[in-house]
């Protein structure tokens, strides 16, 4: 089957039919044999990839840190089986869905359930659709994350083509069910050190509490106070997510005082299960420090729906600020991850829901945004912050000299669209002639692909050996320094960043 | 002559010299021979370099795709003969004449017509110009193609000078003089497969019509429906444009209904002479989508001369909107060239009219600015936009996102001063890892010299070649796809980007 | 002592000690050799390295050209030696000190006075401070400087840590009393040509005066005219400013044209001394033209203190343009190095000043922002600026289009925290392929410490001769070519935009 033809078909509105140009392209390798380069990622030229591979190989086989992400606890927890090879790597990932999408395939085919009535496909047919229009993958992220994954942790050894898609569905269906590709097991094979989750404050954490009380479990799975939905005071299902909390707390949050003290309550709660930071998703990083007769003055407004927008998102921003003045008491680690414009296509979320593939990144500000936390809490000792961002252009020109004077800021690693090979090399090199190494917290998977934790890391590990190994060649520095600080950046960054 | 001296004496206010420091300048290389190096913009490490020599000899002969630049189809419909190399290279090309004026060469010592009066010098002097200063466009995107141009099309072998600027005027005079050197024998030796030019909606196609009844010729040249005049209501000119449209039309444009069907009319008069897209170069892509009534109000208002400038401008970003709708209607595609700063430096533009090189880029976004379009069209099959940008920071914080769930959205290829080698590598390295490379439209010349055709275009393959090899160097993917993935770019892409 | 423990205990609001992971890391390397490479910063891979070496040998004993920076004229009038370490290499240095800071250590620990007052730490202090940090400075511009200062300069054969922090202190002491290591006898021995500071408009002078009429003296120190503090009508300190202004030109400036005369005064002052240019630090190059009763008015509304904030933003505005008209008639070159956040941290600016590490760049803009100033000056022969920047963005989308065509506008260096390797080779990438090599400013240092002007050169000599060597080895120019480019780099390139 012809590969362009697929997504042109689908897309000309005329239906007319391309012609294939290549006798050689992809379409005709549909057994090509796969197999990940032992080299892949490191550099091409031969002697930046003799110190890049020694490098790498000093840090292969490290433990992995996992210091915020999106896998269930559950997942761990229950010690549930995966299923299907769809079910695993294809439906739950919006940067595969969302290419499939662009190329036309609608998200139902993909296993997405359609509130519009359109039949969500099995697994085997999902499977089928990602197998046909696998060379559109050639150059993404996502490639090199799925090669890892269907090689090195499922054993596939054959590309996946419109050929090979019953057979490797079959095959993965059988290799999931060997009792070593189970959750718990697969967490000591990956060898992780610590897994951190993301979880609604008014979450009982149950799933967290089995896992610290099961004798059988070694593991260390912590969770995230990730409050979006109660700092959010434009959104209309605030006053129900204040009745949640009030709810999960015990306090009444039907005034600003008692929000704020609900919100104290749960991040206690959260760090008596484990938690050491929170995270935060609003679009802009601007806080607000207002008096507390102000802040209930707008509180009140907002919750007799007499305020204007504007005074809803002074509300949103105070309640931010009071974030980090709460972490610059209790210690946790306040991590940023704004910048990005949510459900960008309305029917799209309408249809399937929110986080499926149309939150677009913004054009980021922090120099003027953090300025009001940071003149409270910048040089505060138990202040710490974690800052993201999916706008390179502040790598350079905010971040790093933010990171590079303040003692409570690191540098969240590339996030998202910029989590990948070659933005993660723009990063260290737009970052570290000003701020070194030092002030970055290390990788960061950010992942819902628990199976694809190992590969992100590993990826991380070949980038940042490869960005050390050009400094080494060009006598920056020399490879003992490397070294040491390849190891810095995947033990003690983590660990110091996030307060491990 | 003293390279340096020349530019210095002239911006001098002192009019003081500057002494010569270099013996073994370029100044003493006068008769240097000109010989276009075949590995040129091809890896300098020799590895990547033999993959790429052999991917970019897979594409190097492909027949040539230009789904939009500016070349006059009078050119080919007339098929005149080229007079002298001033005329053909120098004069008409902004990219050449701005540089040169940023040394301090008057605009017409270039051949530009001054409407203050200053003499407009004659071919040869703007030739000598040229030539004097030749060594200031070192490592510019003009000196690969004109290197090019001058080498592969034009038979030259020594580089231009003080000293070989007549004799190579004298040759080029002669060269140019030859049958084979007319425009059609060119379209056919260059290998052109399509060609759209950019003309107004008030044109009769005259040019495209005598092709396209020319049983002598076999080409295909399209027009481009490019309807800016028509859509800025807060141009001065504008009430003459919506005139010369009812002309051309034969339908009334005193209202708004009236406006939008005389648009309509003629997209469809485009489309019978080919036209598969339109294009857009307004200041922002930023939409409105108005009710008939609030837009007739507008409509009216402007045309009264009562309205504001804000409302001026939100018409205009409807009427914008209005051809995203006919597109989503007849399947032309949107192609946006939007961002620039059009005469910058006033005076410049009273004296020589517009595009004489001081349009000056602005900062760009287009999350915010697309969303009401692909709100409605996004997902539409029978939409297709092509985005360009001169603002290179958009392309993995904004382009690449969209065009990676948008099935709608083709990245537009690096446009402008974007347009040279290592701004492309930018563009390949910023967009590929989010959408991969079948999101993107295939290189665009986007030229007026129709003579720089095949170098552009070689530049590109030159460029993407590179950019593969350094992947399969790494062992991101392998050459055989890397092969294909070279030559969709070169193929479907622009085919299936712009319907062709 | 535990390298990374000692950053992680300042930081734990908990104490809590971090254990060692790596045996192998820089805290066991206390005795390492500090022998910076001789191809450091020279490309890795050896055939582009072998071009880039030649290149860099072939400037890399010039004369070094210093047009701008910050070296207190004192230091040559009186040749006072330097005393220690510390106080040369640390204390002064921002760039030092921020990144210390950012690791926990407080400024008064690294030689800063602190109002609030804490004790400020002596000299040796601050070097066993510095030395036990060293590591961290891994991958910065800093360290580049530093170990050639400390090796080339000062003869240090060791790496500085906690261990030879004693014996450093103890022997560059004594190296610092050497008669060779006085300024006059270093600035003769760096070879530099021409050094040019900054000042106060309302300076005297008397150091540039004593040298220029000091028979023993044979270098060129000029000054440069700074006017910030007269040009801000938003700061609180403006009137007293006002008030030094008219005590030292003898002129009141008391009125708006009063404060014009002034200002064209002491510029005429400062050319008697040997002054070729003005530089300017507002926060925006924003310029305003206003008529002279316009300018009046708010002048006088300002000074009764009757006017709004944004008023006085206004005149602020208003005054910087004046600087741009007075450039355009007196020919000084109008520097600007707009776009940071002064004194971000509050607290910190008020117990230690200015200058203490937390300036923040902000995204810049330059197409609107310059186009008043082009449009009357841009194509005047008089008129020069020198444009920098913070925010790398601008480069290829602003600043190379304007440089590409207006005479006027010169691209200055990389700046500040994009005055290191990769970022210059970014802005090199950025924008030779619009503007070519000749419209740029050459190296500007700007630096404040005297004794780093030699590794600041070396640095931008290295980086210039490696981003030439890979077009070199990409065949976009020839080596002699490279040379030629690399010589008036260093040259003709800064004299020009400089008019030295």
């Amino acid at each position: 089957m012809d590969h362009v033809t697929v997504s042109a078909r689908r897309n000309e509105p005329d239906g007319s039919a391309h012609q294939r140009g290549s006798p050689g392209s992809a379409v005709n390798t549909a057994r090509k044999p796969l197999q990940p380069h032992p080299d892949r990622l490191l550099p091409g030229e031969p002697t930046e990839r003799a110190i890049a591979r020694r490098l790498y190989e000093s840090v292969r086989d490290l433990p992995l840190i996992s210091p915020h992400g999106h896998v269930d606890p559950a997942l761990l927890a229950h010690n549930t089986p995966f299923e299907d090879p769809a079910s695993l790597l294809v439906t739950p990932d919006h940067y595969v869905t969302r290419l499939l999408h662009a190329h036309g395939v609608p998200l139902h085919e993909l296993g997405l359930v359609d509130q519009d009535g359109s039949e969500t496909a099995p697994p085997r047919e999902v499977w089928r659709r990602f197998c046909q229009h696998w060379h559109l993958f050639l150059g993404t992220a996502s490639r090199q994350w799925l090669e890892a994954e269907l090689h090195d942790l499922l054993g596939v050894t054959v590309h996946p083509s419109a050929d090979t898609a019953d057979e490797l569905f079959d095959e993965l269906v059988a290799k999931l069910a060997q009792p070593g590709m189970r959750p718990r097991q697969l967490y000591d094979s990956f060898g992780i050190e610590v897994l951190a989750t993301t979880d609604d404050p008014a979450d009982d954490l149950r799933h967290h509490r089995a896992l610290q009380q099961d004798p059988d479990w070694t593991g260390r799975v912590i969770p995230t106070f990730r409050p979006d939905h109660y700092l959010d005071a434009t959104a209309a299902g605030w006053p129900d997510a204040l009745d949640r909390l009030a709810a999960a707390s015990g306090v009444d949050t039907g005034t600003y005082a008692g929000l704020i003290r609900a919100l104290e309550n749960r991040r206690e709660f959260f760090r008596e299960h484990g938690a050491t930071a929170t995270d935060h998703s609003a679009t802009t990083p601007r806080m607000e420090f207002l008096s507390e007769p102000e802040a209930s003055r707008l509180f009140d407004s907002v919750r007799a729906g007499t305020a204007s927008t504007a005074e809803a998102e002074t509300l949103s921003r105070a309640l931010l600020g009071e974030m980090a003045r709460m972490s610059s008491e209790d210690g946790m680690v306040l991590t940023l991850h704004t910048g990005s414009r949510r459900n960008h296509h309305f029917e799209t979320f309408a249809r399937y829901g929110p986080d499926t593939g149309h939150d677009i990144p913004l054009q980021a500000e922090f120099t003027r945004a953090l300025h009001p936390m940071l003149e409270r809490f910048g040089t505060n000792p138990r202040f710490r912050t974690v800052v993201c961002t999916l706008d390179e252009t502040v790598f350079s020109r905010e971040l790093a000299p933010l990171a590079g004077f303040y003692p409570s800021v690191y540098l969240g690693a590339p996030w998202w669209f910029l989590d990948a090979p070659r933005a993660m090399r723009r990063f260290r090199d737009a970052v570290t002639e000003t701020a070194g190494f030092h002030r970055t917290a290390g990788f960061i998977d950010d992942t819902r692909g628990f199976c694809s934790i190992p590969a992100r890391h590993d990826t991380a590990r070949r980038v940042d050996a490869a960005h050390l190994a050009s400094l080494v060649a060009e006598h920056v520095l020399d490879e003992d320094d490397a070294a040491n600080v390849l190891r810095d950046l995947n033990e003690r960054q983590p660990r110091t960043a996030f307060r491990l």
